[in-house]
């Protein structure tokens, strides 16, 4: 595995900030269970915030194991070759966010930013923040081009 | 959870028969990891075909444990609120098929209709034909309309 050249990191940067849903593995009794979320990355990569209900098993199982794997992909365009789309696939454990406070505030601001319709999941007592904390990512940039990176690499593509 | 009506049932059918590419997760070293996979639907939805190489981390994985998850969501279309993209999440057992014989010819002609541009993995040895066959099934039609459905309930989409 050859090392990222700028392209690369351009281009795992993009499809971290500009895809908006992706696809949230969860342990549900032990075995596997993949769901869709809305995320927000923080801007330097270190964290990934997502809204969700406790009602929803994903917050069940994220309550009972914090490990995830969150797959953040471009959507398929069409192309003749729906393999070459770019992902990134995060590993890494969750934590619940307070619902209260000054970063609550901020945050809740940056995800109406993004997210406006979901203004009324803030009116329920159901929903919560998490974030996740990557420890390392794997990246396909296209076909054949896979990268193992740190939690510190991921990082970089931030910059 | 009010039962499925006809247009939800086709809305299903719709998602599973156009999306080419879905979220596979899998366990590794007993944590989720999510990738990427192309898929193909058998005709009544009893069994979904992948197509991967064993040097691929998911391989890998199902080599060791049969468990997984596959999440097949609409691609985001730039709506207002990314949310209500549905979505259906698989969860069942997979098994490797055999690389030669009478149905993997068929297989390979089917699949190669769908993603001509995999022509290539033919000639390689590591690439090989799995099957995830579903023991339930949890969709997401929407906003607030999210059925459980058992793997009989799932063909029912198939009609």
């Amino acid at each position: 595995m050859a090392g990222m050249d700028a392209d690369a990191y351009a281009l795992l940067a993009r499809i971290i900030r500009e895809v908006r849903v992706a696809a949230l593995g969860t342990l549900r009794q032990g075995a596997p269970l993949v769901s869709m979320v809305a995320f927000l990355p923080e801007a330097d990569f270190g964290g990934f915030r997502l809204r969700v209900s406790r009602l929803a098993w994903h917050t069940q199982d994220m309550l009972a194991d914090a490990r995830v794997s969150l797959s953040i992909a471009e959507p398929d365009d069409g192309r003749a070759d729906p393999q070459t789309l770019a992902r990134v696939a995060l590993r890494g454990d969750v934590v619940q966010l307070p619902g209260e406070g000054e970063s609550f505030e901020r945050l809740k601001a940056d995800w109406l930013a993004r997210f406006p319709e979901s203004a009324v999941t803030f009116g329920l007592a159901d929903f919560s923040f998490w974030r996740l904390v990557p420890r390392d990512a794997r990246f396909v940039a296209g076909l054949g081009r896979t990268y193992n990176l740190s939690a510190e690499s991921l990082r970089r593509a931030a910059i």
